[in-house]
Order: structure tokens, then sequence, then C-alpha cells
């Protein structure tokens, strides 16, 4: 068995304060935030082509178990450290994708490692509780300084979950109950409905519905993939209820050029909004939840302005319908500000907020009036995992102690700043640069001239995502810094340049 | 922080070679098995009530946070060992419940423990892979290794999911894939049906279904709780398609005296599954799956013989329907096979069997047939947690290594004839009692008196949960032995006997 060759604190470094190669800085100011450093390589530093021929072997061995179509390459982990990603064949590639952006805080972070090395933890990374019904003893502290110390203002009641999708599902569940315990007044279910529940009919299964947008996306189990709503792939053969989908705001950039454009664009959307919620409740499919991403991701990094949010909420509440903010890929400081709706200046707060991917664990929070009166409505055998929250507990500490958030709103300011100046140069090649904190996009022609700039990329040490139909998305950890972005602009140039000839 | 309080592996216990009280055994002879020995604490022993004064602190201020209605109570999991829970207040118990039957060696196995802490294993327990896109270098060994060594005879296909429910959404959209790309006959998807799956409607998002069984329970998602109809706290106010349902068989106990009329019954639920599917068939709501539990769990422990899963199988040929067998409850090992529906002679592979539970990682495997043919069909950010296949590796290994399906085998046995003494003995107040290895249930006369003897065991040191309206539920884990269904018996000949007054 391999032994461990990740660089513990202390341990001396395979590269020790090497200096930073292939840098070049747009600006020459230093860069304020203290972030722990994670003695990264001083660069990406390339062997074979990705994916290399251990990758290649590996993926056959893969093949022979399941379809491997979406497999990028393999990954040594134990040699990955901070905003670095090093594969099989020993590549080192500066990652801004993430592990589909679900690494917070970098690779091997001392933090995390100490974690799960103390002996006070050992009993839940080897115990799996069933969290609703046997919980650890220190489950409320763990939850009180990993969650609820980053909890959106306004919200004090909180639910883990195991992903994603499993967050999506149980919050519209939430916003179920909640609509139909307002329709019975107090009064409890009769036995009709709770007679017919059991067999998937009305009253107790009542068609009520989620309104969704077009290009959302929100997972792929039954109820969150009902509103999803941007590759085929993902939705083609399955049955779908019959829920509302309305336009959301394709705005014009730069924003700057555009802004009473943009602004009709985005009162169209709320009128529409507004038009399919009327007509859905009178055709007796009453709309019980909105669910919205702050920011369009899988469906192309689509961002809207607080005016729209703000306006969505406004309807919401309106129509008894709750305003479910989806912050799996948003959350954790990726945007500059630790939940992505503290942008829009909401009246109040959102009545559920869903999470996961760098916040380790799925789950969301959720007013009061959400909280079900009976058990067993939010529930399954473990109801997420201490291991999760544990990691997630440290992960918030870092990003406080170091400051990370203010690093995100930096960084990103210089990285737009780059990609914009890249933009100019581009004759139209590169285009539609956006994003908030280090969260963002660009456009390029097409999506076969994406795929080719995402692939020459990883040739030259980047990993980046694709995103929509022709962007690539760039999603960062919260450590990234300016040398970083240096990195990614060169690169960027030169591939563009290179594509552009 | 408190300090570890788990015992290792060569550190001195606080109870050493105890002499085990609290033993009367029923029979005298030597139990075979090689078993480890955990050095568990000598018996059941109680400081307070359960739940007592340190859970009920614990509580409260959970409540503050979530609904606390299914909670029982707090677990001190660094100091349960072996088949006992210890809960926050000190109490000692036999846990025949295992974390809604999902601890499969036993809390703070050494095994577990030497896992977590292997200097090898630690990039794991950090860094957390977007396992569809960048699988770790080990990710191939450790499927073949902790996965498709125990695969249902004649499955190759293997894919990891995060929970039992998301396992069952994915193995449904794995049985409507192939169903559809039968109906195409090999051609590629049409650009309508392409286009129609974006916004929920036919012909992309056809209205196909899946059949499941009254009282069945697969979890609680959208999809999934679609195919759950056990209790409507459960089901209640939640949108759900029209999908078959269908009578699981109800068999009279003893076996033995109601061979030809439970035979009778399993022919009558085999007619009428097959007039539904007909029927729904002909609706244009096509049945594209079966979903059966080998044992209804949730449901009330309803269990079927081979014969009805036969005839299941031979009607979901016929109709080119999937067999989806969810072994989430029944798996790795429980019913003293590896997998439940090895008891019930197939002539061949279920097309789908699903897990998760004591195999720590859901999943399912999957004949080649329904392997899709495109990446990202069945895919998510995570598609699972390598730090949990790390765990059900060792896992594997110490069933093999301790023979432990004998062990569960013949401890079943043992249990069973425990419990059929007792309900000779008990003048109707218990009844039907049943099981499969040391995976069972008895019944009471209602809810009432058995949630009763539910708590009466814990105060007397025993842990049990419910099943059903009235059942009562074993659900303990592999290294269960004789001298620990002794102590059941004597704690439930005592509190049935106390009741019976």
């Amino acid at each position: 068995m391999a032994t461990a060759r990740i660089p513990l604190l202390g341990v001396t470094m395979r590269v020790k304060n090497a200096c930073r190669a292939g840098q070049r800085t747009l600006s020459g100011t230093a860069h304020a935030a203290k972030i722990f450093d994670p003695k990264e390589p001083p660069g990406p530093s390339m062997k074979t082509e990705v994916p290399g021929p251990r990758s290649k072997e590996l993926l056959a061995n893969l093949d022979a178990i399941q379809n491997t179509g979406g497999v990028y390459f393999f990954v040594d982990f134990e040699r990955s450290q901070g905003n670095y990603i090093v594969d099989a064949d020993g590549n080192v590639m500066l990652d801004l994708y993430t592990q589909i952006s679900s690494i917070p805080i970098g690779y091997n972070h001392p933090r995390l490692i100490r974690a799960v090395q103390n002996p006070a933890n050992l009993a839940s990374f080897v115990n799996r509780p069933a969290l609703g019904t046997y919980p650890p003893s220190d489950w409320v502290t763990r939850l009180q300084s990993a969650l609820l110390s980053v909890a959106p203002p306004g919200l004090k009641q909180v639910q883990t979950m195991m992903c994603g999708a499993c967050s999506v599902e149980h919050s519209q569940k939430a916003a179920f109950i909640r609509y139909m315990a307002r329709q019975r007044g107090g009064k409890p279910p009769t036995k009709e409905e709770q007679d017919s529940a059991l067999i998937n009919a009305a009253p107790g299964c009542p068609p009520l519905s989620i309104l969704s947008f077009k290009n959302a996306f929100h997972g792929r189990t039954m109820g969150a993939l009902a509103c999803s709503h941007t590759k085929w792939l993902h939705k083609l053969d399955f049955p779908a209820p019959d829920w509302p989908i309305a336009p959301f705001p394709m705005l014009k950039y730069p924003l700057e050029d555009f802004k009473a454009e943009n602004k009709k664009e985005e009162e169209s959307c709320l009128a529409q909004v507004q038009e399919i919620i009327e007509k859905y409740n009178k055709a007796g499919k009453p709309v019980a939840g909105i669910i919205v991403e702050p920011a369009q991701a899988e469906g192309g990094d689509n961002f809207a302005t607080g005016h729209f949010f703000v306006g969505l909420q406004k309807i919401a509440k309106e129509f008894n319908s709750a305003l479910m903010i989806d912050e799996v890929q948003t959350g954790c400081g990726a945007t500059g500000k630790f939940w992505a709706h503290e942008h829009f200046n909401l009246p109040e707060a959102p009545d559920i907020v869903i999470f996961s991917k760098k916040m380790m664990s799925g789950g969301f929070f959720y007013k009061d009036a959400f909280r079900p009166a009976e058990p067993f409505r939010i529930f399954n055998t473990w109801v997420g995992d201490p291991t999760k929250i544990i990691l997630l507990g440290e992960v918030v500490k870092v990003i406080k102690e170091e400051n990370l958030l203010d690093n995100v709103q930096k960084t990103g300011e210089y990285m737009m700043k780059g990609l914009k100046q890249l933009e100019k140069t581009s004759n139209g090649f590169v285009s539609r640069v956006r994003g908030l904190g280090s969260y963002g996009s660009i456009d390029f022609p097409d999506a076969d001239k994406r795929d080719k700039v995402i692939h020459q990329l990883k040739q030259q040490g980047v990993n980046c995502g694709a995103c929509g139909y022709k962007g690539l998305r760039f999603r960062p950890m919260l450590t990234l810094q300016k040398h970083h972005v240096d990195i990614l602009l060169d690169r960027l140039n030169s591939v563009v340049k290179s594509m552009m000839k």
C-alpha cells in the first residue's frame, strides 16, 4: 500500500519556497490578505498531454464498470496542494474548476488534515449516525459553530442533507408543507387526505407545483430535475410533472452600456413570472415555491441584478409562494459574500436557502414558518453526515480568520479586469465577461471553439470547466490570489491568440 | 476539546474480559464463528431513564434549530462499542436497531478505526472528489475490491451514489433510459425529443411509470417517494405522479401452517401485478420498471417467498419492465446471504440491485443493458463518497474473514427459535414471528402496546425500532451472537410478561 505523500505541517516539502514561475503581474500592488501559504508548487508543470497515458489506462479499467464519458482525468489527490491539482500522470495544473466548484480552501489544507487526524473526531468518521433519530452528543454544537454561524441573515432553522439534489427535494417538501398548512388554516389533515396520500392521489397528494427558470439547474432527482432546464442529456426519457417555467433575464454586456435595456429585460421576466403563477394557480396547480439560482451556473452563468430578485421576492409574497434561493454553487463565499443573495439587498430573508458543494454537506436554511409541525416529514436515515460538518467547521473558521471573502472580492476584481482587457483585444473571440467575486465566465463564438480552448488550457496547466452552450466558467477556490490569476491570464491570452490565427 | 476515549487496539480497556452478566443461554452449544471480540461491555447497564437528563437537555438545544420529533436519544459514539450503544447519559444498551439498520460490523470496529487513521487514506478523507469527472487514481481498485467483489451474481456494472433515495432515483432513470432506448430501436433521440425534454414535455419527457407495492418504502425524494406507501406523514402535501401500485403478499404465520393459503395469496398478487401493468401500458403510462424490496421493511417486515419473486421476474421480462430489487435495508448480509434476493433462486440476475445503509455508500448494480450510452445521464457533482467505499472495503473484508454470513444465519435461527418460544407463551400478545437470518420482526396487538414494549426495552437496556403499524423490528449488526440474543430474549420476556398482567 502506498505511503502518504501529503505534506503535513512542519514536514519538509518537496517544493519549498520555490520562486513563482510563470507569473506576469498586471498590477504591482501587493495583496493584503494573510492567507495561509499552502506551499504550493511554483506554477503549473506538465509532463504529458492531458489526459495522459496513466489516466487513459485507468479510464479503460473504469469503463469496464460504468459509463466514463464524463471523466476528464484521474487525480493524485495526495500530491494535489492548495490551488493546484496533480493528475495521475504527474501533471500539475492550476485548478479553476475545483471538483465542479466544490473545494473551498484548497487541496490538502492543513486544517482539514488536522481535523481528520484529531482523535476527538475519530468516532465521527468511524460510526455514521442516523442524525434524525440518534444524533451524537456534540451534534448541536457542531451545527451551531459550522452552520448557524454562517446562516443567511434572518434564518435560524437548518436541515442537513446529503447532497445538492436531495437538499432541493426536501426544501421543495418544506415549501409544500407550508403551503398546505396555510390552506388548512391550522387544522389537522383529514382522514381522506391521510388515506389518499398513501396512494399518490389528491387531496393528500395535491397537484402543487414549483416554478423554475429556463436554463436553471437544481439537480437530477425527479423533483430537482423538474426544475432543471439545461441540457437534454440531463432530462431525456424521464417523466416530469407539469410545473411552470419562466424566462430568466439574459443581460447584455458590458452591463454599463445596456442599463436601460437590461432593466427592461428584468421587468419583462418578472411580468411573465407573475402571469405564469396566475395561470397555474387558476389551473389548479398552485405554485407553492419559486426556486432560483442567484446566478445561473450550469445554464451558462446568467446573472441578474438585485432589482430582479427584489421583484421576485415581492411576487412570491403576493402569491404565498416560497422564495427558494439555490446557493449550491454560489454559496460559501464564491461571489465575495458568504451567500450570493446578500448582494441583492432583499427587504427580508429568502424563505429557504439551499446549500451543498463548498459547504461539504448538503442542506438548507429556512424561516421558522417553514418548520414542519410533525416529525418524519423532512427525514431519511442519515439526513447528512457529521464528518462533513466537522470539515465545514474548519472551513468556516479559515474563511473568517483569513478574511477570505475580502480576498475573493479583490482577486475577483483583478481577474475581471484582466478578462475584460483580453476581451478588448480578442476581436469578438472572447465575449460577455461577467461575474461576481471570482465566480465568473466568458463566452466563445461556439461550443466547439470553447471546448478547444478548455482542452488547450489543460495542456498548458490550467484546469477550467464548460458552462452553458459556449461559456467557460471560472470556479476557483476562495484562496485564489493575484499571482494565480496572472498564470490564468497568461495561458488564456496565449491560447486565444493561437486560436484567433 | 474532548480527548478520544475510543478503545484502540492494544490499549487497555476500561472493561476487560469482564464476565458476561445478564446471560441465560437457551442452548448450551458453543458458537463456532471466530468473530473479533470487540471487548464489549459485559451487558446493558442503565444509569438513568432513556432519554435521560443529558439527552433531554441536548434535545431542547437542537429543537431551537429544527423539528426534533424523531430523536430518541443522543449518543456517545466514542464510548459505544461493538453491539452496544452508549447514550449521552452513560446508559449502555444492546443495539438491535443500529442507526436504522445501517451499522454493519459494530461501533468503533478496530478495522474501521485503522482505515480512518491510515495515512494512505488521508487524502480521500480531506479532499472530496467529483467522482464522475475527476476520480482519484485508486478509485477503480477501490470499486473492485469493495463493491465488485460482492456484486450480486450476474451483475458487473455499478454506480455509486450518496444515499438510498438518490440511488433509487437514479436507478429509476436507468430503467427509463433502457425502456426508451429499446423503443427507439437504437436510433438517436429526435430534435423534438431533445427540445421538449428541456421543458418537461413529451415526447422528450414521456409519461413512463414505475410500479411499486402497497406498504413499500423506497425513500423520500419525489421519484422514490412516489414508490413509497407506508405512513401519511411521509407523503402528505407532496405532489406525486400517477404510477401503479400493486398489492404485496401478506403471508400468514406460522408459514408451515398456511402453505396453500400463502401460495394463493402470492399468486393473487402476481395476477394483479400483471393486470395493473397491462392497464397502465394501455393507458399510455408504460411501466418501465417494477421496484420491490426483497422483504418490506418500513412497511411492516412483510416477507414473500422465492415463488413470488420468480413470478415477478417473469412478468417483468414479459413487459420489458426492469426488475429493480431495493436491497437498501436487506443487503450487506443482514438476512444471512450477502443479498437477500439470493434466497429466491431467480433464474437470472435482477436488472438492478439498489444498496445503501450497511453498505456505507449508496449505489446500484445493473445489467449491461442498463448502462447509458451517453455520459452525464446518471451523474451529479459527487456521485458518491470515496471515504465510504474505503470503509466498505474493510467491512467486506471482515465479513469474509470472519464468516459473518454464517454467523447471521446461526444467530438468526437461534433468535427466531427464542421468539417463537416467547410467542407460544404470550397468549397472542406476541404474534407473526418472522424473519430471514437475524433480520426479523414480531407484532403486538396494537401500535400503542408495541410502542410501550419498545420504550420498556430501552429502559432495560435493549434498543429496538418500530416497524409498520404494530411491528417491532430487529436490525442487529452482523456480529450479533447467541449471548446477545439471550439478553434480548430475557428482557423481552420480562417486558411482555409485565404488560400481559
